[in-house]
């Protein structure tokens, strides 16, 4: 009973995803899903990803959240065209939220659509967004045991972010083992290793964001 | 349609956690609920936890992972009783998880049985497992916002534990703040900063669970 029900919320959900895409690719705007734990930095990348483009790419973003709108006030001083999704107690976005917020966004002004789902290392991987690209934001401090322990979401992501590296040096954390882990779920999957403090790093991810668009 | 199922759901949840406080309190085990995001430290509080017990309290320990037994592992090398649940896809710990756990504990020899749930900051929240207290543990790095943008898992704790210290002079945290949200959701709750790497503060935190317990 219970997974039948899962299964139709599911099956919904893709079906609305699909037409999220459908509506995104009619004004060329490339979505990604951003998912993490609550803490790993998932708005910092956010706002240094709008830094890192430089104004090369007109950038919207999704921001959601259980409550609080701290993060979305964070992006709009940055200038960029922002949606803050409150979910109220649910633990991911969903397909339905996004269309909601897609009918609030310029999209005729965008060109990249950055999505931070709620903190949360299990959920968003069971929900389409329609999105163009699934990337996972691991942090430093979270420890190099996450891939193993969290394994759905590093194996459906199209890239990680390991951010925090300037932390390195103050906690236990073996950047090959946490690599070997990644590999381990998900063996083509690109990493990423920044720091959204010294915005080390930022430079390659950046660069494969438009690689994926496209652009150079 | 959902909503009714899910109602349903954490009815029967809630009559199984009962009959788990009933069968631990038959066998004198207090029962302690450890709830926090991936990699906030459950686990080295965990071990932390029985170190600063000294052999005062027999402490049995339920790991609770989505996959893999890394942690039990930890544990079984300090010599508690341990158990491993595998959730295989579940955001949380539910009361009949704990139950077929409690089956293969040496209850006769416990006296307080240590409960890492699921790294998640969301769900968790939302299923009693049957125990005596809640205890919601946020780390330094993940920021001190965590308590206004998770507001339900800290509305029901019955103590909050401040992790990885020892990072503060490393990264933008600031106490004070992360301490007024904490109140602002749960005005009454008790809060201890620790640093499980350098020992600091486990004492407090030791102390607290003792006096719950009704020992000193």
């Amino acid at each position: 009973m219970e997974i039948k029900v899962l299964k139709d919320i599911l099956g919904a959900n893709d079906q609305m995803a699909q037409n999220n895409q459908q509506l995104l690719d009619k004004h060329n705007v490339f979505a990604v899903n951003l998912m993490a734990s609550p803490g790993a930095g998932k708005t910092s990348l956010v706002l240094e990803t709008i830094k890192g483009l430089g104004g090369k790419v007109r950038t919207g973003v999704i921001e959601g959240d259980i409550s609080s709108s701290i993060d979305s006030k964070k992006i709009a001083q940055e200038g960029a065209p922002v949606v803050q999704i409150n979910t109220g107690g649910e633990c991911h976005l969903d397909a339905s939220m996004i269309r909601n917020a897609l009918d609030n966004l310029p999209l005729a002004d965008i060109e990249l659509l950055l999505v931070e789902n709620v903190g949360n290392l299990v959920c968003p991987a069971e929900f389409n967004l329609g999105e163009h690209r699934k990337v996972v934001v691991s942090s430093v401090p979270e420890g190099d045991d996450k891939p193993i322990k969290y394994p759905a979401i590093f194996l459906i992501a199209n890239a990680v972010v390991l951010n925090k590296t300037d932390l390195l040096p103050y906690v236990k954390f073996d950047a090959g083992k946490f690599c070997e882990a990644v590999r381990g779920v998900n063996r083509k999957v690109d990493i990423f290793e920044v720091s959204c403090t010294t915005g080390d790093g930022i430079d390659r991810w950046v660069s494969w964001l438009l690689a994926q668009m496209g652009r150079k």
